[in-house]
This record gives C-alpha cells, structure tokens and sequence, in this order.
C-alpha cells in the first residue's frame, strides 16, 4: 500500500512513518520543512520506503504532485504547530491549516484516492466543555485560530464525505508529548533552562491542566482505530487516562533537567496566552472500546518526554 | 448606530435593512451584487440611509474599506446562496464563505469594531442529527461545501471571541423564504413552471422534510434575539415551529401559479442532490425562551412566498 503523509517529516508525521515502514508501508511525505526536518526520517529515505516530496500545502498544485503518485491512504498531519501564533499573526492557520486541507481533499477527489486520516485536536472543543470530553460534545467553539483551522479542516473533510464519497477517520488529540518535539510547553521549558539554568518562567498561574499522550500511543491509536471503525466518517478523540497540571510538568522537567535550583515563577492569569484553554480533558471510551489503549499516562508521558527531550536539545 | 450589512443587496439582507432603517440605524452595505439587486435597497440608498460599498468580501482590502466607515456592528450575511453548487465548484464556498468571514473579522479586529451577527445555517449540524435538532447538538458533520463553510465561519468567529474580544451572535438558520427570493426550491419551481407549465420536475423523490422561516420573521428574530442575548457568545437556532415535504411545496406552487394541469414529476432518491440533508428540523426553544415567536409556520410561510415570487417573477 502507497500512503501519503502531509507534514511527514515533523514530529507526530516522522513517528507515524516508522510504524508505516515497520509494516510494510511504501510512503510518500509531503511537507515544506518549515517545522519539520528531514533528519527525523532520513533513514526511510535512505533505505528507500520513503520517498520526499518538498512542497507547500498552500499550493494545490505541490499537493497534487504527491498525490498523483498512486496513492492509497492520506494521513494529512501538516499544520502551523505554533497555536500561540494566532495571537500575533492571524491568517496562518487559515492558510497553513484550513487552505491547506481544502488542497487535500481537492487533489483526493481529482486523484481519486478515497481514505484519509486527519490530525484534529482536542481545541475544537472550546472552552467550558464538560470533561472528560465526549465526541459527541456541541457545540463547538474553539478560542484559538489554530482550534477554527482543525474545525474548518474537520468541515472540509465530513463535506467531502458527505458529496464525494471519501472515507475518513476524523482524530481529535490529547497533547501530544515525546521524541523529536519541536514546540509545546515541556519543549519551552526545557529550552528556558537552557538558556538560564536558575529559573523557569511559567505562562499562567501553573494551574492549567490537560491530558497528554505520549506520541508513540498517539501513532499506534491512529494505526488501530482505523483497522477497526469502517464508518464513511469516524471521529475519534485520541489520549491518555487523566491530566497534568503545568506547575507538575515545571516540577518534572526541573527534576529531570537537574535544575533543581531553579525558581519556577508564574507570570499569573488562568492560561497561559489569550485562545489557550485552562483545562482540557477528553472522554476516551470511544478509542478504548476499540481495543486500543495507551502504555502511559500524563506523567509517564510527560516524564519520558522530558528525558529524551533533554538528550535531544541538551543543556550546554 | 452604525452598521455595516455584508451582502446588504440580496435576499436576507435587503430585508434586514428595512428593519434597521425602520429603527433609525445608519447602514453600510459592502456587496458585489453577484446575486444581489440594488433595486432591492435602492429606496434607502435615495434616501441617505444607506451607503452602499460596491466590492468583493474575498478582497480583505474592500472589506477594511466598508470597516473603516465608523462601524458599531457588523451583520455578516454574504455568502454563496447557491449550496448545490458545491458538488461541481469546490472553491466558491471556501473563498465567498471562509475566507470571507475571516476578511471580515480580521478587518473588525483591525478597525476595532466588536459586534457580530453572523448568517450560519442549519446545514452545518450534517446528517442524522435528532430532530428537532438544539444547538448543542454533537459533533457537526456538515455534509455539503457550503455547510462547511457555515461551519468554517463559525469557528473563525467563536476564535475571534476567544483572542480577540468580539462580542458575537451566530444564527443557524432553518430554510429562509420570502419576497426577492434569489434562489431556492420555490424560486426554482416557479421558473419551471414558467418555462414549461405542463410540467413539474422536483429533485429526489419529494420526501425531502424541511423546516421554512418566513424572511420577516428571520430578520425579526435577529433584533430580538441581539437585544436580549449578551454572551460573549450566542448561538441561536432560528426556525418555525414545524416542517413541510417538497410534496407539499410542489402542490402549494402549482396551485398557487393555478398551472393545476401540470404534472408532479420526481426524479427519485431521498435527496435532490449529493450534500443535501433530506430531512432536517431545527430546535427552536432557545429562541423561543428570548420572547419571540413566529408570525407564519411552514406551509404559510410556503403559501406566501410562492404568491410574492409569482408577482415578482410573473409567468409570462
């Protein structure tokens, strides 16, 4: 089976390549390297199960050069990965990740390949959301451009299903943790020390609190679920059992990081930028009554995360 | 009060202009007259009521240009009106519906204008929801393009209120009819009609089970619910309180147009098109709750439409 990876060269997309490999997979990634970096998948290229394609989403026509390779499966994972951003730069997520999606499911259905798989995000949910979160939950009100791009690419996608007959499996993440990590809270911290082993800058108070899943449960999940859900649409919430508050990640990678010296100061307010969500939490029973669950939950996450993130970013 | 009325010349917003002029607001219409008619607002033009903007709402210049004219409140109503349109055309209802709500609320937070209403629809709640369908109905799995620009729209909004302040009513809207109808299935069957009266041809098998809201009862509902709700955020269905078949639009028209001779013929399946929700009723209770009610149920609001079309549209 041929696959495509949209942002396969990134950090959740690299991890979903080396299961895809393992099993036999022939695979196409398309990604702009703007986050991503070839080195995560080098070696599949390498080795020749992976074949890179250096093109930018925003252009159905790179977006039709992947897809014109015999493609069987889309895993479209490429995003802008920064939410924050949203605040300060404001059609980002509409191109990167709303624009881009429509130039996925245009080239599907001009290609006539029928299968996706769409990274979503816990964040479509809004803020007020009763938690653990269940699928079915509405309506929905991101607060984050980023959270309207996942929604308007979940639109898309259920639209094209709904009038072009494509197949889809709709994932709704968790935060997702672990190797090659290129942004989020445990990444910034670790680079803080870094740069100043003596204290750590906290956005908010410490009290946000979400639910983390470490990236190899989140590629395996993916993997599973659709080998099991064969609706026309399946919209899955993808995480791990409970949560982490931030001044516990603070803790950890304080602790792991040997800074244990270090002030953790808290810059106040109950979230750490205008459109973060204080507190997130999603209802898993739909992923679990598959049969899948996850090997770690918030802490081990968040604690092997900051182990292999401080081998990756170093302190020195 | 300033306000500025995307798509101020079609269908919906010419009538919501007489209402905001009737109440001694100042308008600004921004449209490009694609589908609307100047002669729909021409009487408060010549009056100095209304400022018309003649431009393109994909153009965040023209948009910033309608803006920047000292607005209070934006009623954000341009889109495509036409939804089967999407099954041949996949750009126009990204471009005319998303990125056209995201024009408008970023040139709101340029100009530092703060209120909303926004022209959502019923469309975005997708297939097999229950019926009557509330609000809080889960998850939204549009199945037409347009239904996932409505719901595109709706995210950019709720994101906007999220980071940047906005203050915003969206109305999901049953199937509005009325006077200087511009499209839709009466529209459409009185043009058949006039074409040939011997004959009939309805679009699917005529089952197709919708709720219609009389356009004056729509506006009407709008100012009502704007001055009563005062969340940050606040969603409202806006429907009558019952349904009518496709069956039943198609004998009201032919006996209205009197071509009582003509043949009813259908061209079978449950829908008239791919991306049509064959049966779809709102939950109105929320609006209810506000203290307004409609003037005309279903088949009124059939009757009197088909009557205003025929005088508008003529047979001859």
């Amino acid at each position: 089976m041929r696959v495509l990876v949209t942002g396969g060269a990134g950090f959740i997309g690299s991890h979903l390549i080396d299961r895809l490999v393992g099993r036999g997979d022939n695979v196409v990634v398309l990604d702009n390297l703007s986050s991503g970096q070839l080195a995560f998948i080098q070696n599949h290229i390498d080795d020749g199960n992976v074949v890179m394609v250096n093109g930018d989403l925003r252009s159905l026509e790179d977006v039709m050069k992947a897809m014109s390779m015999d493609i069987d499966t889309v895993f479209h994972l490429a995003a802008n990965p920064d939410i924050r951003l949203g605040t300060r730069v404001t059609n980002t997520d509409l191109e990167q990740g709303t624009v881009a999606t429509y130039n996925v499911v245009e080239a599907m259905r001009r290609c006539d390949v029928k299968r996706i798989a769409f990274a979503s995000s816990s964040v479509v949910y809004g803020e007020g959301a009763p938690m653990p979160t269940p699928e079915n939950h509405g309506p929905c009100m991101p607060i984050s451009l980023y959270g309207a791009s996942k929604q308007a690419g979940e639109g898309l996608i259920s639209s094209w299903v709904g009038t072009f007959g494509l197949q889809a499996w709709v994932f709704r993440f968790a935060n997702i943790i672990g190797a090659r990590g290129t942004h989020g809270v445990i990444f910034d911290f670790i680079h803080k020390l870094k740069a100043d082993p003596s204290r750590l800058e906290v956005l908010g108070n410490g009290l946000q609190e979400k639910s983390y899943m470490e990236v190899g449960d989140c590629v395996d999940a993916i993997l599973h679920v659709m080998q099991t859900a064969e609706e026309p649409l399946n919209l899955y919430n993808l995480g791990s059992h409970d949560t982490a508050s931030v001044r516990r990640i603070a803790e950890i990678v304080v602790e792991v990081t040997g800074c244990t010296d270090a002030s953790i100061e808290y810059t106040g307010g109950d979230r750490g930028w205008a459109g973060d969500i204080p507190k997130a939490r999603l209802g898993i029973e739909k992923m679990l009554a598959t049969g899948f669950d996850v090997n770690m939950n918030s802490d081990e996450a968040i604690r092997h995360t900051a182990t292999v993130l401080l081998q990756e970013i170093g302190l020195e």
